[in-house]
């Protein structure tokens, strides 16, 4: 392999241990510790994994975890009476409602009824607009990710010809707004594009979060590119990104392996959100 | 010239005349009326004119226009009053706010004040989220009228590469989430752009909307690709494009000419707005 190993875990630990002095900081300065409420509605065992990570992670790094569990045929009204709690309290400065809501529920519609100012997976429609707008706000959890792994790698997006392969509210969209705000030149693919090789080639920076088990292949990317595998799929021989690693990193210039790459940053940019949200929060108490 | 003429007038009209048939409709159905409501802030002559020329289309097509006019110096709280006013106001469909305001006002943040759901402009943060995450709303109104150019001339955008050069908040920006929606694959090139040239000899559909005159040579595009030229630019020899119509349409299979081509289509387009804004409300005053 000739590609440098962009080491997320390593990034993500850094990242968590920044957060965990700037939280401290936080606290000292104004007396208030930030908080995350996560919401979990019906009894997923990988949604629960997924919430006790988070849970865990908060506290290491200083915030105060809110754990809401909700039965899995909690009716609508309940999910929306507790958002609507968790919206007016002060010691709350995150809420996450966790993703995929049971079938009676409309995830996007609960998850809109978030206060813009403590979306800290940068998902509401207010949120993704101040995105596309350019204007501040929290931004959604894995493409903020990639964006301090692609900086702390030392690559220059400005001019760049990026590729993000996936169109998805979660990942492809907001990942693409991000590259054009750093001034790269970014193109969309996805399902539907005609030769979605071709495509992948011209990519100085190809980022791929399709979920297709080793689909991008050595002769996808040019030479000397920046890969970034977003992808995680599990299969009988393992968990493999959405890049054939072992061939492509052969031909890229740096790419980041799964798992250990994108993976481990996405909690590590929640916790920064959290914190974020706390001082939006500070602020807009603060008379104007 | 080879390439067949994309004519923007004649569109535009077609348009204009199906929206004063809808709002016939409309109005027939629900005994109301759609409105919109222009505010002019200063005394700028070519604001003046916009304004002029939207609130004689509205009429033309059964829609009332209200004309509001502040002085260049009205302080940022009386124009914030009326657009509450304007909000609260039922026989109001849909505001929009001619941009750009005298320097002591902030644009940006007078446009978001406007209820998303009478934000004929598409401006607003909520209406760019909500373009951005694929949910129903109110788009800009250029984009949107290029889109039913191209949708009139037959072009297919699914799988086609389109490149879209300038990202605005106003144009480009949103240009390239309604042709992903539409399934394009999508670049979006900018002033930092390496190998302008070479990224729009790319396209199968070219659009450009940078406001610089003729700056698209033939041997920046494909032959046989689709060109829109969204540019407005006034100079001693006349009003051109930000494509060098003669040569390019010699090389292109349709192209809009400048002017003639998106412009008028602007307007229709903010129309068809007010009318589905207008929709919109009715459907929020019937009680759920
Ligand atoms: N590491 C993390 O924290 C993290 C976060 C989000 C997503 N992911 C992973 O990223 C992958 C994508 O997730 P998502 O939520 O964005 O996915 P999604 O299923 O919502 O979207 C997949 C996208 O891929 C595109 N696509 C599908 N088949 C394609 C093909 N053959 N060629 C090109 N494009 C194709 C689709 O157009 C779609 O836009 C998954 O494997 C997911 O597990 C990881
Ligand atoms: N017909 C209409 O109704 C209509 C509506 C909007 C805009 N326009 C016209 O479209 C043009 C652009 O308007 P806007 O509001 O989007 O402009 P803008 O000035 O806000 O943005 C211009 C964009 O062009 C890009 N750019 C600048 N120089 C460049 C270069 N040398 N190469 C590549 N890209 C470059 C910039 O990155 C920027 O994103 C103007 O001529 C404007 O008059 C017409």
């Amino acid at each position: 392999m000739s590609a440098t190993l962009i080491d997320g875990k390593a990034i993500a630990a850094e990242t968590r241990a920044e957060v965990a002095r700037d939280v401290e900081a936080f606290t000292a300065r104004t007396g208030h510790r930030p908080g995350l409420a996560t919401v979990l509605v019906g009894e997923d065992p990988a949604s629960a994994i997924y919430v006790g990570g988070k849970q865990k992670a908060s506290r290491e790094v200083g915030i105060e975890p809110f754990d809401h569990r909700l039965p899995a045929d909690a009716p609508a009204v309940e999910v929306e009476a507790l958002l609507e709690r968790l919206n007016a309290d002060d010691a709350v400065s995150g809420i996450l409602c966790q993703l995929p809501v049971p079938g009676h529920l409309d995830g996007v519609a609960l998850t809109g009824m978030i206060d813009p100012d403590k979306d800290v997976d940068g998902l509401t429609p207010l949120s993704a607009g101040r995105l596309a707008l350019g204007l501040p706000g929290l931004r959604p959890c894995t493409p903020a990710g990639v964006m301090v792994l692609l900086e702390r790698a030392g690559v220059d997006l400005r001019g760049a010809g990026a590729v993000v392969v996936g169109r998805s509210n979660l990942f492809g969209k907001p990942m693409a707004q991000l590259l054009l705000g750093a001034d790269a030149t970014v193109t969309t693919a996805h399902s539907r594009t005609r030769d979605l090789p071709g495509v992948c080639r011209t990519a100085d920076v190809l980022i791929v979060a399709v979920g297709r088990d080793r689909m991008v292949k050595a002769d996808w990317v040019k030479p000397g590119a920046v890969v970034i595998d977003v992808g995680m799929n599990r299969s009988e021989d393992g968990l493999h990104g959405d890049v054939a690693f072992d061939e492509v990193s052969e031909v890229a210039s740096a790419i980041t392996p799964v798992p250990g790459g994108v993976g481990p940053m996405t909690i590590a940019m929640l916790l920064r959100n959290t914190l974020a949200a706390a001082e939006l929060q500070i602020a807009r108490r603060v008379p104007a």
